[in-house]
């Protein structure tokens, strides 16, 4: 059970920005060492779910578009994932499906991962001095 | 966030084991569609952790070792995914590891998705007459 590498770079690139401020995808990418081509695309989405914004010209960048308290990290991960934890979730035929238990086992096992996440903000997750400190001397 | 063909086919066998009792690889692939191959690893590895076995000799096959009560499917899960959400939780290098707290609320988020599945066994999962009455004709 894993997130995608899309979910991952989502929330660290709003960690990186919520403690540097504006930044480029240049160096969110020397910073976490992941290529430019992915976080472009990230970048992107976040850019069209209003949580970042881009400014152009000269001095130009990425900035959070609101503040970090205000972004949820449960809402990125429903936002960023497919939430479909065996293929019988998304229409896959199985014989049992229709009385099948197992799924409303594991969407009750879902909703109790996603509520946690719906606990915290990126405003909560760089809280540590010692991450500020990480970020800030990248 | 997907479980992987692994899990979903352990959990799916020993329903199928619960309903029908005693059974073939040849039997649980046609029932659920999956393929013989697959199927032989995930009756492998559940023998190996005690929750069938196989009887040989004509009239031979694979049963439920212990009662369908008795296996827990969060037990079943922690044993037959990786639970590595992200590749730091693995041992991937990430620059702000030391100070993260997104790894804590993930980890936080994975230990709620499998206390639910701790409070069921195969047994829960097979007690509706639907389910059965569809396993024991297929």
């Amino acid at each position: 059970m894993r997130l995608t590498a899309f979910s991952d770079y989502s929330l660290r690139t709003l960690i990186c920005l919520a403690v540097r401020g504006q930044s480029t995808i240049a160096d969110i990418s020397r910073v976490y060492g992941i290529s430019e081509a992915h976080l472009t695309k990230v970048i992107h989405q976040l850019g069209l779910a209003g949580d970042i914004e881009t400014t152009r010209g000269r001095g130009g960048g990425i900035r959070l578009a609101r503040p970090a308290a205000a972004i949820n990290v449960g809402a990125v991960v429903r936002r960023t994932e497919d939430l479909a934890l065996v293929t019988c979730m998304e229409g896959g035929a199985c014989l049992i499906a229709p009385a099948c238990r197992l799924q409303t086992a594991l969407k009750e096992a879902l909703e109790a991962f996603l509520a946690v996440l719906d606990r915290y903000t990126i405003a909560d997750l760089t809280a540590a001095p010692a991450l500020v400190r990480l970020l800030e001397t990248a």
